[in-house]
């Protein structure tokens, strides 16, 4: 069956999926997202695009932007940054500060809120201007321009910080962060707040997908060994606490964010974008989850 | 490069590895294991088989043996394990107390101990004869009449049962093990003391590279979607609290065992049983963990 | 005013705590006991008694036991006891695995359950008969010769000692039990059966009120300094998780039992026993804990 | 042996226990003063007051200020204060996330870090000048105008601040802080440089020995009800992680602080004050523990 043929099948089929999960409330401009949005865009690498329903609508990606910075800090300090953060799943709550305690201020993996923060702190450590950095590869590489901060989500994140602000803290007091966690934590929350649609972010994630070279900005973007290595990570770490269940379900490396987004990889073949505001209770989209679960069923393509 | 090529580089490079490990002590029959031992043999779907060094040498298999009894336990009863054991990684220690506690008797994955035990509960209330059963399997899918449980090794683990009949005692206390604990470790024990080669065991994991179906005994084992989702546990559960490290650098679904085997796959082209007695810190063969490395990078294969 | 008067009044005031709580269910023979079963018995170091209610009926001890062994351990191997068990507070379930894992074995203090089979061990390790030593010493401090193990109770327990028997498991593993487990838990399960009166009970412990010595036996069972370490141990760790409240409001030495019966002490003029079989979230008995408060704000003793 | 002899001895007695400890060094104020300090200050109810070695030299009195912030507290807000903060023992080190990340932000007492956090914060809600009250409050009590904030040492942990900090922005994410962050350190950290001598400490401490009543200032800071329950709290949360063994050996209520100061409470009689700057592993002076031993033996008294 022809993607395109698929796409519109799953959007058709996920529909009674919808209103079994909560739209993410902490911040008022994610909880008046109509919960009945969806939207899936699917990237080749050979360079087609196909979309269904909201594809085209920004939304915000929330910690799938943890994907970019990491690529952006392993293309900047490669090996080292492994010495500040691990790459094991957490088995734990996304922004458990349990787990920190325990390991002395070494994040788990850079999936988690923790590790993101030490992520941002190696991207501001060396970057002239890292919002304008983090900005210019995300335009780059979704080949659009117009991406931008939403700066009402990155003002309420901020308002409401305190949980990432205990989490820097702790990670400052053992050492493990370079810059003012005032700073580390205005980037941090820009990045959270990218607005991007479906196809723009499948359009960004083709490096993953494509031995680490951008179709879009023909341009590579990480090393082929690199390529691999984050999509293990994406793999065993980026679903916060529901990664087993996810790789059961669709088997392929991905991330989601609470604004209902989740990215997925196929290598060599495509990487694929689905938005849908309800959350199951580990955080993730719910029926995003539905969605590629029937996706990987429909094609028969999966990384296992 | 051909497999045999590639095979005897791999043996030849991982020399300058060995002496950095550990190998397991806590009983008699592990700890006189010779620590410089090396074995390694990639069987391909289409049913070729290649080997180097101590290929043909029997060994434990240790926690190996639990990707055959789950194969059986999810061939008997499918589905409904999972009301009964988790799938997520557990981001602890392999025989942790702690997790188990946590979560109220229900193990976080098949491939930690507690889970293993729970697998062997389910085989031992769907069999007539359990550990015939077990034996069967494994000799059928390896094509090979000879392996057989090593007495010895049984009876030891016996002798220090302590820690896992703390686990089988706490999930009894919970209400999730059906049958007496005295017969769930004692087949336990049995299937952690099969002794086969690397050969035997490459052979008898074709099944997970071929969607379902055994080469060797022209039989349908799993379907093929179960048998996505076996690679799946393997590759988030299979290596203790180093899953996140071995997806990082290797990028195959893999179980290890103490005995220092580590058996993996490639989806639709082989499978590989590697053999090295020395163990890293995690309880993972060292020199194994290396060889496999060396064999994505040198076949640029892996599932990423 | 008069402690006769005093008993008679708390019995009074205590009434309408009833219904709040919850009787033990885990094992039939406790489930069975009426909840509204109320007594109390207040020994002075002079050799008066007081009683009240059901003060003459005899109860499952059930954890209170722990007390008498610990005292009988102590004289027996004395300071080399804290080697094996610590005494500090635990701020968890007394039954908990996951501190006795983090902690190597080494229970937390001998009034939680890992504890106390520890010095159930000691006890086993240093005495000829330790079921007989045990009865004997219960029976000659209490001055009654009718105080007998409940072996209906013991059985019960036997049956259902997987979480126990998973703690010992662990112990085992860790080199911290010396004998075999089935023992351990047949001794610690007798004496935890062993059914006595508030009135027993008071009289039983009046040796912790009276600088070690038994005005009952007449006759001296722990140095003055030992006598004040175990009511320090008593006052941090006797009353499950709930150590800190009953501290803040009843003030003094105390262990509970889930048979709904304290024994508290307060240095230099008495020990007093409470029995009421409804149980708040902690173990420990609801109205037991009122009657205790009510006693030391009327008599306006305790020792802070 | 009248109280003037026997701190005479103690001083004697335990230069030997000196040089087994480490003076706090996260600081440069606490790491400079001379490890060999002691000084030991004893007041009775009754108005008399013995001294020896540096009892008149002031100290950094660090978390024994905890005290009089939660007097302070207790007498504002009363029972309130325990629907957001516990009087349980930790068991844990006096800064742990962990237990707070399990506990949804309400701290486990008043005498860890977090607890003492939500003290100050009430404090602050409560008064119109917090610094002021809390300085004022010292003075009174002590019946000594002359103590002061040390403003370098209260600069020197704002400066290293991170892991309070960490906990202050945890229990605010819980909704747990009612003031803004910086506010609530900068009067904690004031109330920790409070720089006073033995001698101060123990006259201030004397409404905890005198049912409530302050004999210098001559007037009532606490109800006798509400004086039993802080020494409640001291002995059961006073000591971070070795409150048992200090129970055990010492046998009275007391508090301790990094900068080497402990004061103990012998309700009706006397309290008393010792300063000695190495610490055990836990942050409690070890000499000053060992000269409390010696106090209750040479004494024959403590609380048991």
């Amino acid at each position: 069956m022809h993607y395109q043929a698929i796409l519109n099948q799953i959007a058709d089929r996920v529909r009674h999926f919808q209103g079994r999960g909560k739209v993410a409330d902490y911040i008022p401009a994610l909880a008046r997202v109509p919960a009945d949005k969806f939207g899936m865009s699917l990237a080749t690498v050979d360079g087609d695009c196909y979309s269904v329903g909201d594809a085209h609508e920004n939304f915000s990606i929330q910690s799938i932007s943890k994907v970019p910075s990491l690529m952006l800090a392993v293309g900047q300090i490669g090996g080292k940054l492994w010495e500040r953060v691990g790459r094991e799943p957490s088995g734990d709550p996304f922004n458990s500060l349990v787990q920190l305690e325990f390991e002395n201020g070494i994040p788990r993996n850079p999936m988690i809120n923790a590790g993101a923060l030490v992520v941002t702190d190696c991207v501001l450590s060396n970057t002239r201007d890292a919002k304008q950095a983090i900005l210019d590869f995300v335009r780059v590489f979704a080949g659009d321009k117009n991406i931008h901060y939403d700066s009402e989500v990155a003002a309420s994140e901020m308002e409401h910080r305190f949980g990432n602000a205990a989490l820097a803290n702790y990670m400052k007091s053992r050492g493990n962060l370079a810059n003012d966690i005032e700073d580390v934590l205005d980037v941090y929350f820009h990045q959270c707040s990218i607005a991007m649609s479906c196809r723009d972010l499948a359009r960004m994630f083709l490096p993953l997908a494509n031995k680490g070279v951008s179709p879009i900005a023909n341009t590579r973007v990480l090393s082929e060994a690199r390529t691999k290595r984050v999509n293990a990570v994406l793999l065993t770490c980026g679903l916060y606490d529901a990664v087993g269940n996810f790789a059961f379900r669709v088997g392929l490396p991905a991330k989601s964010g609470v604004g209902g987004g989740i990215v997925a990889i196929m290598p060599n073949e495509f990487s694929v974008a689905v938005w849908a505001p309800e959350l199951e209770e580990s955080g993730n989209s719910l029926v995003g989850t539905e969605a590629l679960a029937l996706l990987t069923t429909l094609t028969g393509k999966s990384i296992f």
